[in-house]
């Protein structure tokens, strides 16, 4: 007879609680140099000249680890044994070879609770997952050791991975830096809390709607969402595994963009495509990075989408940059947001075509409860015909055809065309747990499959931004709830992310425009 | 009231039929060198020294296709009028600018009538779509005109597409050029019969189970099955159009190497991802092209699929090319088949997921007769719900992480990894009309997403091939059907394809290592 999801959400927690106690001297102040480090960069350097061991990099990141899941409840599966072990095996082939493994040697790296890691399990906060360990390395993990990554502990994500908040029945509640009153984004939250309290130097999430950016945006990170096909997705699971037509992605996430840039570039340069035949043979293009590292750009921007207005601090940490931009020599170019509502529409209708059938079976595999928001998702609609969604992903497509026509239209005062887009990753900052409810900033760019980097822009200011409420007509219920939620004495000093948008498979660009746009910050 | 299917039909074939008997003046013999161009940079050649006008070779072309037409009813929709103007268009540019118009100029093209064309159908062999003229090019037209290619007509497939021989009731059966008892292959049949007629200087076909190799083997030419995402399927209407699971894929068919490589260069170079979003941005990769053009390769050899036997000629042709590939200095690896019926097993799971729905309303929207290989398709079984055919999916990614994995592990005697593959393109050459039932050796590709080129090897021989019936003991019904159609007083001097492989997106490989291969024949 199948035990209580209570009593194996209490033994799972129990067998990561004990593993957090366990103490490896890491309570010894590490070496200031280490968590001083900026990026990855620095850390590799700092090893390089052998100033410092990995095992002293490692240990200080569980040490800051430990601190940031007893402060948020960010951890799920912890492997630091594991993960000592291989900076002390990095040390000796250091001090064996002279030199480092690769261009990740000893960065110690965290991964959203789907990445298949031998011998642990891959929850998605699912119970009925538990206790089910991974019997090898997915792609992403076998590239990263090969680089001399050090993978440290995995981290939180809402049950069905399906929503912009962290919370789940078996793992609980994944809580903001800055306040456990608010959510730190979703779905990967977790990566979210973790490196802003710098108890990694890296992390890996998924984006389907926003996954990798909310979190970055709300954390004050980097979180960067490729287009589906740049990095590997086997041996991650995912709800709804098997759909493909709105594909989930894999990115990075760090506090840095030299961070992010070093460990796409460094990823993709092993050819991932020879472990996963899901890949296109996409080489790293450095001579589009550096081009538009330098070349003078053309934005389209859109401050407001035309659904939910962005609350004030956004409006106001967007339009400065976009000063800076046009005094730096840059060109703006409003965009426009006429198919916007169609794009969200088709992705909504993508999110139920199941009828919510692989999260309900997932969910009774555990017998735990639904949380509100997975409920109301698999209640949306009962499951449509393959039929109909073949005829779905027909309007999909031409949708996307019609977007790309008129980004190809579009032309600047000068007569350039748009290089890239300019977009708020969400209407608000951090808010409250059980508040989230639009990502429509960011999901519309996972239903076209463009490049997406978020990055943190400004601050929300009690100093700046005027107090609340701020007098406006909603044009909706959406935006009415948006503009309810925003509060200034609150959110004061809360992060603002803002995105760089490329198309599809355009990520040396959009790292390299993003070099320009960080030194305006 | 709706139109009786017949009326539509007899309708439709006299509007063809008239367009067929206007007379160009083409009945005056061309200038011989026209036709006797092997390929299209002889063509262009002549035409860049002005020693032809594009109004002649198209002129010469339409000549040949009505000629074609007659003899095997390969054509659907025809424009002659619009490619003569075209043609004094082009002659005209060329007068003006002292330079062709691009490497494409004024070579005729033909196209499944899949493609849209501005003004004409794309009828699939469906009697409900005709009378629906497309409102626009599809992107590869545009293309290709873009390059100067002069479209003459589309040709005929059957209905549904999913078959390999030519017979629908809208426009009727094809043939093979060399006998009326014979199927010319199919889908992209009419483009076998055209092309080897003369008809048409290239041709441009899909396939997603063999449409574009098995036309090309049985009837003597090169037909290029590229890896989805290479060419540009935006605008051709398809049947089950919105299932991607396993892609229909675009390609040239030609009577010459050289044609399908530039042909497949030129399109690729004009960057068709700026006009297709689905496409990934993966430029032609001359230095790969030219390295397997030259370099010692290692081939991973499959005379036999494990499940059906092919006939003696296709065995006697490939053994003989092994023997030359050897004598060259290349490897030859016996390929490992375990995976085989797994991937044609899930294939054939994925064109009957809809249940036939999507057929079914093809056919009923014109109310014609099913053809018996589409009602077997049709009636195969019931729809399966979303959620079952993601979990199909799943085992479709599985199984391609397998085969790829099980490439990746593969060795030559001396240690070198498998450049290609060389398999058959079916297990026998031509044969009656109404006998194909194994696409296997083809389909096999789709499945994986690899590349396929399908060139001729050889040809069946009364002289060097045992007389029928040989004595086999067939392994199964399929295996015992596919023996009994041997008959090599029938077959004899009948064309033998064999195909080159590459994996997913090795277009320039492939083409490359073809080169090589085209030295021995």
């Amino acid at each position: 007879m199948p035990r209580h999801w209570t009593e194996v959400v209490a033994e799972k927690r129990a067998i990561r609680d004990k593993k957090l106690i366990k103490s490896y001297g890491e309570d010894t102040p590490s070496d200031p140099r280490i968590l001083a480090a900026k990026d990855i960069q620095d850390l590799t350097t700092l090893l390089e000249t052998r100033e410092i061991t990995c095992e002293a990099v490692v240990l200080a990141h569980i040490a800051k680890a430990k601190e940031a899941h007893q402060r948020t409840n960010c951890l799920t599966e912890v492997c630091f044994d594991v993960a000592l072990n291989q900076a002390s095996e990095l040390d000796a082939f250091q001090q064996e070879h002279g030199r480092l493994k690769g261009p990740l040697h000893g960065v110690p790296v965290s991964l959203k609770d789907q990445f298949n890691l031998e011998g642990l399990d891959s929850t998605l906060g699912y119970v009925g997952r538990a206790f089910h360990p991974a019997d090898s390395d997915c792609v992403l993990v076998k590239v990263l050791q090969q680089l001399g990554a050090v993978i440290i502990a995995k981290t939180n994500l809402p049950q069905s991975i399906l929503w912009g908040e962290t919370d789940n029945p078996l793992w609980g509640l994944t809580t903001h830096p800055m306040n456990p009153e608010f959510t730190p984004g979703g779905s990967s939250g977790g990566e979210g809390a973790l490196l802003a309290l710098s108890g990694s130097a890296l992390g890996w999430g998924t984006d389907i709607g926003g996954s990798i950016r909310l979190p970055a945006h709300m954390n004050g990170l980097w979180g960067f969402k490729p287009s589906s096909g740049r990095f590997s997705y086997e041996g991650v699971a995912v709800s709804q595994d098997g759909q493909h037509q709105i594909p989930s992605v894999v990115g990075p996430m760090a506090r840095t963009l030299n961070t992010l840039t070093l460990a796409s570039k460094a990823v993709i340069e092993t050819e991932c495509w020879r472990l996963d035949p899901q890949l296109p043979p996409m080489p790293w293009r450095e001579d589009v990075f550096q081009r538009y590292s330098q070349k003078p750009l053309v934005f389209g921007v859109m401050v407001d989408d035309g659904t939910v207005k962005v609350h004030p601090p956004i409006e106001r940490v967007f339009k400065e940059l976009c000063e800076k931009l046009v005094a730096a020599g840059h060109e703006l170019v409003p965009w426009n947001t006429s198919l916007n509502s169609d794009c969200i529409k088709i992705q909504d209708d993508h999110y139920i075509v199941d009828g919510g059938e692989d999260i309900r079976r997932d969910v009774a595999a555990g017998g735990e409860p639904f949380m509100p928001h997975v409920q109301s998702l698999v209640e949306r609609g009962p499951a449509i015909s393959v039929y109909e969604y073949w005829q779905l992903n027909k309007r999909k497509k031409a949708v996307q055809a019609a977007y790309h026509n008129m980004w190809n239209a579009m032309r600047s005062s000068s007569g350039r065309p748009v290089d890239v887009l300019l977009v708020p990753t969400a209407p608000h900052t951090a808010i409250p747990h059980r508040t989230l409810r639009y990502p429509g900033y960011t999901k519309l760019f996972n239903f076209l499959d463009y490049t997406a980097l978020s990055f943190p822009a400004g601050k929300a200011s009690k100093a700046l931004d005027p107090p609340s409420p701020v007098e406006y007509e909603p044009r909706n219920s959406m935006d009415a709830w948006n503009w309810g939620l925003y509060d200034i004495e609150k959110m004061d000093g809360y992060s603002v992310g803002l995105q760089i948008v490329g198309r599809r498979m355009e990520e040396e660009k959009v790292l390299g425009v993003a070099q320009q746009v960080q030194k305006m910050l």
